[in-house]
């Protein structure tokens, strides 16, 4: 449930809320809205409901208090009406501007991510992506230089000024990776490898997490809210596609998630077209396909060579595709932005709970 | 397999491969392009392929004899390399306009079709859509006026000049139907229908054919084919979503089956929003991110009361969000035509038969 | 909604809540149950289902009035509580015993059929099956020998004594087909010709409609109840295989749609293992479990030679692969046999429309 | 690639081979048959292939080396062609007999446990289940007893004799729960979490993987290749159901696996209808349908009172429901068992690498 606070509540009467929840063994999420405060009270509540609604109804400074229904509290628009933006040193996400996520999809030596990462900024990306751990479906397939490759990244990062993006895989690597990382990416295998979303969920570093093949939007979204439940709120969604009968491609991507995702939620959410298609000459239309439908970004595997590239070598596009990616995707963007807030707002969302069906 | 003539064949020279083609009990289907003729052999071929592929190759006039692996044939690009362009009317489709197919799911009465038909055209919609026959999955829902839609479907097509499309359920229908209407459309159930995919074929009169929720992209041009080998060139194509896990969403809009078809055949392709996503907040961004993608057209649904529509209330427009949806997409469309003939060149296609899995 | 007679009703009586419905414009359907007559009232009810449902039951006779929320009703067991028998010929299907269809894909000509014929008979086959009119995805693949394929499964009926079934793919083949075939097939991609559901429908012979690769378990009840609202009441199901992302297998066999649909209907459910797996050495296990999970039959594909057959070649069974088969499932049906009442009876059916999700 | 050795191979011969792999940095892994040893190498063998297989081919002892096309090695029928069988306290699994694994979803309480523990193993379980750590969609839902619910499955196993199988989540639980459990279980959620895999493949307890609802069975055998490659060759496996557009089950229970997977590995494949079905009423048909084609186990969610589940709970047996499950299975176990050899030997397996299609 979530308490709302009045326009004129006090801090010493918000905090009462707070500890009347704390007593309760539950735990207060409070988010200050351009209005007003509003605190979200998570944990397990079960039949208590009702008491505790008209309990908290009567403390000092609240307006009203309301259920909600749906699985998902703070990661709801109700919750937090605004957009959430992201600054990861110079670059912004979620506020509107085109992020632009860029880089091999394996950190295969020095010489190969410098090329690129310099190459990518030119064109404009703005965020270095690279991968230093990689999971792979086969034991005996490359899975990353590791810490070597962060060293690089790091290296890259002196080089251009772009922030840095990279796979964590486990706890355990967390703290080396996040040593070296600005954001740290939750592959599609792990989006509900739990120990894993409550670890980057108790670190304040950015965390990007990608939707998994198998999952549904809503469950998406409770990955999410573990991560934002164990205090990390810096959090952003990525649509990479999910499996469908359809073979051409990959996977099939999912480009109405996007404006599903931003009707549900203030997260921001990126698309990725690379490993949604697996095919390079789609990596293009669907890249603008994705800024199209309101994507606040897009992610893209960039290789100087990418036949004689380790992993994904069908779907990885050359240096000079990638500059005629962005000469497409950036005035598209400039274009929609302007009907942006209109497409979010064209129809409304449904009433909380209303939308999907909950399938666990 | 295609025999390529020379670009200095003579007609008669042409006839000859014809004549040999039918006398092996087969069917020639010649195409000119804009260098040469191309002669499809169709049929049973079987076990005398390399025989006739050297026999073919010995006749007068012939280049050389290529055989083609992909089970779509007259669909396919490697046949026909141009893009296909229908003319209905005053309308064009496939020629790099934008086309919009606009009007209500169900046709209720005169009065609703005329006021959803003048709205549309003064907003811009280049052909009027409205059911007169419905397929439903329900025998105890409304099934639509039938005959007398069609009448109203006439009269709308003098009011306002637009040509019009409607669906035609089964071969029976068809002659009635073809005397109304100035776009057959084959719905998604009907898409794997032979005997009614055979009876369009064999008129003239341009066939809309919807992608089932369960075909795959491959199942849809061999559908096509299907026309084509009858007899009519006249078919476009479009994608309306398919069946995956997600519920948030009626279908899952596949909207990189638009480029993967433009690279695969040269018929034109549309997108249908309305009955993909099921919901009608989302069928802007979705209308956005068809065109943005590189489709040649969209179809929505569009109703002066859509919650009192008598089928697919929930998807429908209301008058004013059409026209919101053209004020939107129009310009999209401005943009990516530019990028379009780019769009379609930059990757290469993959070799004939190369890229997609058949599983029947 | 059910109008549920009182066990004392007369003939009168009924006559009198039929009238009423008719009077209405709704058209009511009759079944006399062990204890008492149930009678359907199908049609538009719309809004006047409350003031309906008080006058029907103020008639005298009627005990009482329900409604019912599944959108199918005369395939529902609330509607029909004891599994439909359907006699055909000595063949006895839904009683309790195991009927097995076997033949070839195609009827490739009289021979090849006889010889399959005799071999699957003395095999214990209860039901010939041959194709004559074939769906097929390509139109230059083997579309069957059709009337003259009619004929020879005409003439191996007079051999062997085994009833008939054969895929009748329109409207226009019905009379000739249903002439010889003494169970008419509604083939997967027809599964939604509401046209042809309706026109089988007006007729009395038996059906067995395939669920399509990308239908719901509920759109197939739904198209079952097509066909018993155009009045004929000889409908069985057959499940064999729905789409999904595993791509092993042809289709992924869903063996929980068995015990669902005996729950849901008491019309006869069969499974088909040869179109589900594509594989002939999966046939046997899987038809081994569907029989397990309680089908009331087997359809599978056999061929004297099927590496040299027209279609299909990869899933016909050997002649005596399928007697194998016969072994392996006769003693398995014994066996569930006696636990079969109790699968169906063990868990209770959930509430009317309170199982599934409907999605259209 | 595997070595084949000469069936009259002496040790210091086999030494020779396994050191010449390790020098090329490669890991060599031998399988003793009934005929002879085989060894298979694995790594990033890469372009040294034809070169690598004559040096191996010229080594004394050496009958053949042949190369697997397979991506999964140690998890196939050609490295290993016996079924794997493995002992778990007084339990075999895998050498024909029927492993049944059941008990509650969660552990809730040391009565709720012994309880149900006490029951199923009166009616004849062979391993207790128990959650002691869950992986559950939502970070608000119960999130299991953890290590008090190891200590009360250890005293379990002391009252019954029953070994007992819990799932481990992460690499940092693994040590206590090994402490405690005699089978770790890998989740759904977790199959392709390649750090948990590797850590539970550098242990020999007994692993059981289940399948992925977004996993194909070609993932499965990769997953399980992770263990064995990292030194565990105790591993088991699990169908649970995969995800598809039908919502009538929870998922759809992919039936057609086990003789597939069966056909591909040694490993024994067990079956778990609660989790596919999600539904109590339809875990004894399938759990029928599961071991009539050929699964070596089932594994069940049995609970003394069901409504009253903290997790799950529409899905778990009473205890009288397990008794009258068990009733039902083991004699349909007994009547495969005789056709269950067969079974496998039936359809020849398809060549190495030739049934399946890769999709990563």
């Amino acid at each position: 449930m979530f308490v709302v606070m009045a326009s004129t509540a006090t801090e010493a009467e918000i905090l009462g809320v707070k500890s009347h929840i704390l007593d309760e063994g539950l735990t207060p999420f409070g988010h200050a809205g351009a209005q007003r405060v509003v605190v979200a009270v998570v944990g397990e509540i079960g039949s208590r409901k009702s008491s505790l609604m008209g309990a908290l109804g009567q403390l000092s400074g609240v307006e009203r208090v309301t259920p909600i229904s749906r699985p998902f509290k703070l990661a709801s628009r109700e919750f937090h009406a605004e957009d959430t933006v992201i600054r990861v040193m110079d670059a912004m996400i979620g506020d509107g501007s085109l992020t632009v996520m860029a880089g091999p999809c394996s950190v295969e030596s020095r010489d190969q991510l410098f090329e690129t990462a310099d190459s990518v900024k030119a064109s404009g990306a703005t965020v270095l992506r690279g991968g230093a751990f990689k999971p792979r479906t086969s034991p005996y397939s490359f899975q990353g230089l590791g810490v070597e490759a962060l060293r690089y990244l790091s290296e890259a990062r002196e080089r251009t000024g772009l922030p840095i993006i990279t796979e964590v895989m486990e706890a355990n690597q967390l703290d080396i990776v996040a040593e070296y990382a600005d954001i740290l990416q939750i592959g599609a295998r792990n989006m509900q490898n739990y120990s894993l979303l409550n670890a980057v969920g108790r670190m304040s570093k950015p965390v990007m997490l990608k939707r998994g093949f198998g999952a549904t939007i809503e469950e998406l979204l409770m990955a999410a809210e573990y991560i934002l439940a164990s205090g990390n709120p810096n959090v952003m969604l990525c649509e990479r596609g999910i499996r469908t009968f359809e073979t051409y491609t990959r996977n099939t991507m999912d480009l109405s998630a996007v404006p599903v995702l931003h009707s549900l939620t203030h997260l921001p959410v990126l698309v990725d077209p690379s490993h949604a298609t697996g095919k390079r000459w789609l990596v293009k239309p669907l890249s603008v396909g994705g800024v199209a439908v309101g994507a606040d970004g897009v992610m893209v595997e960039v290789h100087p060579d990418p036949d004689k590239a380790l992993s994904d070598a069908e779907q990885q596009l050359t240096l000079p595709m990638f500059a005629d990616l962005m000469a497409a995707i950036v005035p598209i963007h400039e274009h929609v932005k302007d009907m942006h807030g209109d497409l979010r707002a064209w129809g409304s969302v449904p009433a909380a709970g209303g939308g999907g069906l909950s399938k666990h």
